[in-house]
């Protein structure tokens, strides 16, 4: 159960059977930094390639596949004062007949916003551009990973653009401090990588943004032996949700649903039928990304309906 | 600003131009009752043929294509006993070469579970079948209607299994007591529609049913004239939504999202950018339906982001 | 088998259980025409509203629903000399960020393009725009009807922009002279409709039009008693081929897949590891249109690999 | 221009930046093997992980990003008299309602077909199971490439199960010997790939294979410096085409339309309104694969109707 503390020098764009920086023991804890999507670090400058880089990957020891991993989310804070979002509508999530009507940037340099982030205030306001009629619009800071995940099997090495089961990039707001997160081990080590942080992002990242910064994380690792999951799974103090990862949104609600089933029977003592009642009347369903290459549908169940086990 | 009792005689299983059942001027409330998914009324009989079977349709006075029909949800309230759902997640909900797993009734006669509602208590309870490891398992009374809307244009006369731009079997949770719906008027006197009462449902209906029952329903409506909108909208009191219907999720997703946009720029005082920046971080999106024909999905806005007006 | 010379007087922009026009019986031959995609007639003078007005219905004496209505297209000739075409490729035919670099039109009036169509050479040539470095571009007439079918159950009226399992707008360049065509019969008489002439259309029907024109047709009909169908069918010299009607084109491709699987066991000896083996192996898809509310795919097995029955 | 006889000695299962095994030039041939999609090769003994192994990756000397890698397939032979193929329609081809009715096999080893290849008599006749309806049923031998393409860039290794901008498994059968494939080089080198022949396949490879065997190949390169595409292309006698890969289906149509209406402007002289009224007319579409993570549809245009250059 120690503490690392690790301080990156390298990032990978894509999530792969890459060396690993660290390689941890099940119950230990790393402190790390994360850069945002472009690269930018603590203090704003660009340290390494724009694309989502991860910090990592973190070997696990002992993790093997067919077992899951989890990582509790033990800190997500950003480390800077500015985060940047997009400005428009993504030309894929509004009629296609609509597209030309976007406020499409008219000069290259202009296409992002800034936004100051306040840690202590727990805000987020609007300060670039300034002449909008929102002026200078605040929201409470609710810091998110957007991209995290462990090493695809047979050595693929996938874009952290997308996501698939081995998660990735799916830019789901719920993806917060406190939240217990559970991966499919695909490959020896589970080889962890985390990156992307949001100060703050909408439901679907329609801007193809959420407040883009760097991070200060936290994170806890346990290994669950032979415990096979298909999508990756998470928990919160008044949810047990799933995620599928995919395009079109529908087949995300595909996978979702399934491992949500698959785990309510094998976890919660239900009866397939018990299970397709439960969820039929209490289901919830969010809204990751519809950004992204693989789109994100995350299929949640409030815990004050699961059986006591 | 008349009370219209109004008692159905007949009833209606698409949306169309039918003969209005009754004509209401602008600010009038109707009290009515709306029978079951399978015309089941208040006294648990089966009165009209199957298939979301509508009370209605009410011409509204002065209402003419180009305006909007704003129908407060007034009261929607179960008025007998017992409802029914579906046992069994739909094939599509899941992933394809999972649907044989599922646990498809034996007999065609067990293919339904019945729930006990007690407004008074404000709870539904699973009686049948009484042998899952749910047992009696209880959630809170949330009555919401499937099905309602305004005649499409051209003569067309559309499934109340499916919905589109005029509403229709949207299945929406949110359609609640207390919320306001904004629906585009498409032919004189708007003719509107309502039934399909759930006292419960979860996000998506992926059993196929809420909790389905007959309702004692009453609404108020209003006409905004010359005020164009192009797929409904909602609002209750923390939110604003548009609904979009229509196949995949992502297309809804589209239509809802470019009605939001054109209503916080000419309603909300919001500029293209400002309206854009303010939907990328703040933006909230519900799943409807993803089991009718026309799959939905909603964009809401919450109400403390918006700017005053 | 009468012949019968009908002359229509007016026309539908939904299909559904209108008047019928006219009353046939199995095997009766209807020589008539239609108007194109606006309206137009064989002096293209506009005599009805636009959006695909339908000659028909025709009642079809002894069809009941469960049966089957084949309909022989043995005339589709346009009937006079000029078509017309959009110009563009429509928005959600390119990726959603090419949108904006389509050849948007800048005046109304010249968003069409006008074609001559040659009955006795058997060309159709563009000649306006006359600027376009196509010049005068010759095309091989290829007539195809855009939109036909029967009237839906249970009332509805369905808009002919769009396609079920009824038929409608499917704008398959596959419907030419000489094909059978199979209906599911969906009320009492089938009320068979017919309309949207295209001179030629390319697959998907991607500017949102064929070369629409007026025709001549003609068409003899047969009943088959107790022969349940679940969506359009069809046949020519070379290929039996099922039709989907849905969106997106993936559910095209289950529903015209599913019914040739039926087809194949019901009508054709096959087992079911039979039927599967062929398809796998010879299947092949056309695309319908690509542009409508519902798309179309179309899944065509070879005469040649069909066992003898 | 020279001739390379390249025996292979390993095999990778995603196509990404690896070793090269042969460093070729410009106009170069290769003349090399293929093991079928499980790894088996010519003697039919299983050498290598199952899952589309790739022979290569060739090193092409002067290829760059921003080029474009051209393939003349000039050989495609199957290289050992028998083949499999699946013996079921996957379940993501039919209604997700009608999945339960598929032949699901009852016994693991028995999920195989298998068909005997004869080169000579150009034929590919099924063998096992023996005892459907259909007997020894043949078909003529129609050898195609499943699964071929280049380097991704930035790192990624993506499996060979799925197709993207690289190329990769499209399993489109129109990939024959004499086809000109061109593809976008995103690495130094190019890193060519190819393996997974089939005898003979439908449109879709719905049943999940074409006849699966091993190949003998020979190919040659070229390289069109500056050249930039953003989609594979090919072209055979008498079309070009463009291939699109994603899901759902739709998205293929736009990414492959897109390319081609950029491809008629850039090489072949039309102005905007020229390529669109030329698509809209003559455009043919083809149904790749339906089966993979990512299906593939192609857009093509008869070299009859384009412009000469």
């Amino acid at each position: 159960m120690a503490l690392h503390q690790f301080a990156p020098t390298h990032y990978f764009t894509t999530i792969g059977s890459h060396t690993p920086v660290l390689r941890i023991a099940d119950g230990d804890t790393v402190v790390t930094t994360t850069v945002d999507a472009r690269g930018g670090d603590a203090s704003n400058e660009q340290i390494t390639e724009r694309g989502n880089p991860m910090t990592g990957p973190f070997y696990v020891e002992g993790a093997e596949p067919g077992d899951t991993l989890v990582v509790k989310l033990e800190k997500l804070r950003p480390n800077r004062l500015h985060g940047w979002t997009g400005k428009m509508v993504a030309p894929n999530i509004v009629d296609p007949s609509y597209v030309r009507s976007l406020p499409w940037p008219t000069e290259e340099g202009k296409s992002l916003a800034i936004w100051e982030v306040d840690n202590d205030a727990g805000t987020v306001t609007l300060i670039e551009p300034a002449d909008t009629k929102l002026g200078r619009f605040t929201l409470p800071l609710a810091p998110m990973v957007g991209c995290f995940g462990v090493a695809p099997a047979r050595g693929e090495a996938i874009s952290t653009a997308t996501s698939a089961q081995h998660g990735g990039n799916m830019d789901y707001r719920g993806f917060v401090e406190g939240v217990t997160v559970y991966f499919p081990v695909l490959v020896e080590g589970a080889l962890f990588h985390i990156g992307d942080g949001h100060a703050v992002q909408g439901d679907g990242e329609i801007v193809g943004t959420g407040v883009e910064i760097s991070f200060d994380v936290q994170f806890t690792v346990h290994v669950q032996k032979g415990k096979q999951i298909y999508w990756p799974r998470g928990e919160n103090a008044d949810y047990i949700f799933t995620v599928g990862n995919a395009r079109p949104l529908d087949q995300c609600v595909q996978h979702a649903t399934t491992e949500m089933i698959r785990w309510l029977q094998s976890d919660y003592g239900l009866d397939a039928v018990g299970a397709h009642l439960l969820l039929g009347q209490t289901v919830e369903y969010d809204l990751g990304n519809v950004f992204d290459p693989a789109f994100t549908m995350v299929c949640k169940v409030p815990k004050r309906v699961l059986p006591k086990i």
